[in-house]
């Protein structure tokens, strides 16, 4: 009997509902931000669930938890799957959550079956994801791929000062997993399944999407620098006005940005304006551009264009245009991402190949090891946000294709 | 002998740059906020100068100073004139300075030339005029005038949550003046000399405006409310973009302000966008839009405008307008302009009839006796800013118009 007979809809779904008790805001949302007291509430919970089931539990110096179910051959590399438990400070219950409980689910599942596996098979929950509290973001699992150091992350620092060195240590004390480390090896391959934070699959009305990597992205800084003025007294055609130089400078970029395929993502979403007094003509202006694609032709080329644009729309004020981050499009390799495709084939669901608009721990798994992800449909695409939502029909059936997917790789 | 001659110009420039000493920043400005230690400099300055010359010093409630001269019969009401020593945190050495340091040198030349005036002359400097660490601007003048009580300003907070009430203890027991407290009396008139802060003096190469009253001014508060997003993951279509639904409003109400003579002033100075993470698409941007117009229909017409514009703009977005204040124009008796006018014209000096972009306390005194006000130019017009600047040339000849005006008047 196939793996996916066993994932139970309502188990699931009150995993999920569990998880979301931790950090929950009024708003129906989380606050659960890495390393946080309610993100060890979460921890612990997994933790509790685990080794009430004779799973066992480790962590490693990042403070990742890795949730173990023996295979036949335990000399094998793991299949590691999974996600993270940390929130965006207004976050929803979803992203990071989903994946780790419907790993969580399949262990579940296949302890219900008696079904052996010849690979062990992992469950993680990175830390550290958001990258909201803790910048960057994907910190659990870049050190675990050899991204980062670890002696480089802890001294990092949160808005209240707060370094990452002290939150690992209090959350570790918490977890009570010390003796307990995971041998440091590459695990077989990688899969995460995650909520899409973006519309496609539900506008399509399709229940999984099959990632086939990730788009590119780049930030870009720009400084409009003008002069101070009063704004009583000085003149329109004295005023060197940075804020509208500005608004004419985002006005040209949008229509460079405008494709008709509605493919480039182009967003400001930070823009600073100095010294920000109604009664003062703004002399500066900083703001973010941020553009992804998924082809690095068109994204180097949209990028290279900023620069010309600004100038010819600045007025007369002038403009600096750095351009701070640049990550061209990368792709899976195809092991794991065919085994989705077979899987949601075999179980007669209908996918859409996409590439993830959003950064994950997949990334950063993706360096030292076959990866792919799965998405699920969210109510408008929202992510980011208290409003997230998903169907528990939906949550099932990502399930139902994780679980294969991971028994799949698991026998290999 | 007329006062006039009497003027020095290097005297006055010495004691201008004696006072910008209080507060002086690195890049030659001051930075001498209200009711500061470096505020109580300059009025412990003040008061020294004004003691070794044996004029009479006293303060009221709100601190204000005044430096009385005796005219020949002491029963009548005193000619005032003055502005203020409190500086916005990166202001300039002449913005308020200058109307005190005119003053005082009026004082010193008409004792250099024993002239007696039938009235008293009082020279003032006012308590927090610039509004920057108490906010609203003019408190020292508007208790005077009587548009707020002392007891409804002495619990303001300044941003570090200093009472108002609290730092005036310390300056009054700073300024040492406790027994001398100025009878509440009306002036006869005031006369307020200022630098322009805007350039039309210098463009016009003219040393002296008749400030014939204030133009009106309007604040109107704009919300755009759109849709949290991923930047990285949502399409262009699905958007609800708050900030570039901002920028389509400001373009339209751009042409709006596209006033032909150049008279409207339009000015977003504050502009705030949220979230404000790059990886965010906008929800809410928050801006306030500051329009002055002399003529009251023009400037009606206009605010009323920009709810219809704004809601044209908005996209998929939607829009709310609020009107935060609106002070229509007004012009100033003509007892004082006539005599500043009058003056101007025997000392052969041109002048510019012009309407004031700023606010200043003569707007407050204004409402009590008949008020006017002495511009002279300034560096490009340039106020609020560290690198306002003006020449010795152009502060004689400003003292000298206020001279003969305040005698003339102080002999009615």
């Amino acid at each position: 009997m196939g793996i996916e007979t066993a994932i139970s809809e309502s188990r699931l779904w009150t995993l999920l509902m569990e998880l979301a008790r931790y950090g929950a805001t009024p708003n129906g949302g989380v606050n659960r931000q890495a390393l946080s007291s309610a993100e060890l509430g979460a921890r612990r919970y997994m933790i509790a669930w685990a080794k009430e089931r004779n799973f066992g539990v480790t962590t490693d110096g990042i403070g990742n938890i890795f949730v173990r179910r023996n295979g036949t051959d335990n000399s094998l590399a793991p299949v590691l799957t999974g996600s993270h438990l940390d929130s965006q400070p207004t976050g929803g219950k979803f992203d990071g959550s989903y994946g780790v409980a419907a790993s969580m689910e399949i262990l579940a599942a296949l302890d219900e079956l008696g079904i052996s596996t010849r690979r062990p098979i992992e469950v993680v929950s990175w830390t550290n994801e958001e990258g909201c509290r803790f910048f960057p973001a994907c910190i659990g699992s870049g050190v675990f791929a050899g991204a980062f150091s670890l002696d480089s992350v802890l001294p990092l620092m949160d808005p209240d000062g707060i370094k990452l060195g002290d939150a690992l240590a209090a959350t570790m004390k918490g977890m009570d997993l010390d003796a307990a480390v995971r041998p440091a090896s590459k695990p077989h391959c990688y899969i995460e399944a995650h909520i899409e934070q973006g519309p496609l699959l539900e506008l399509a009305n399709i229940p999984i999407g099959v990632v086939t990597g990730f788009q590119g992205g780049c930030r870009i800084k720009v400084e409009v620098t003008g002069q101070e003025g009063h704004s009583g007294t000085t003149p329109r055609r004295t005023r060197k006005d940075a804020l509208f130089s500005a608004v004419e400078i985002i006005s040209a970029l949008k229509q460079v940005a405008q494709d008709q395929d509605d493919i480039l993502r182009f967003t400001v979403g930070r823009f600073e304006v100095f010294p920000g007094s109604p009664n003062t003509v703004p002399g500066r202006v900083v703001f973010v551009i941020d553009m992804r694609h998924p082809d690095n032709t068109v994204l180097r080329s949209k990028a290279d264009e900023v620069q010309q644009v600004a100038m010819a729309s600045a007025g007369s004020c002038s403009v600096d245009v750095m351009e701070m981050s640049y990550r061209p499009p990368s792709g899976f390799q195809p092991a794991v991402i065919d085994a989705i495709r077979q899987s949601a084939a075999a179980l007669g669901v209908t996918h859409l190949e996409m590439t993830s608009g959003a950064g994950h721990d997949a990334v950063q798994l993706d360096k030292i090891c076959p990866t792919g992800m799965i998405f699920i449909p969210c109510w408008r695409g929202l992510s980011h946000n208290e409003a997230e939502s998903i169907t528990p029909e939906a949550s099932a059936i990502g399930a139902r294709v994780l679980a294969r997917t991971v028994v799949v790789l698991a026998d290999r």
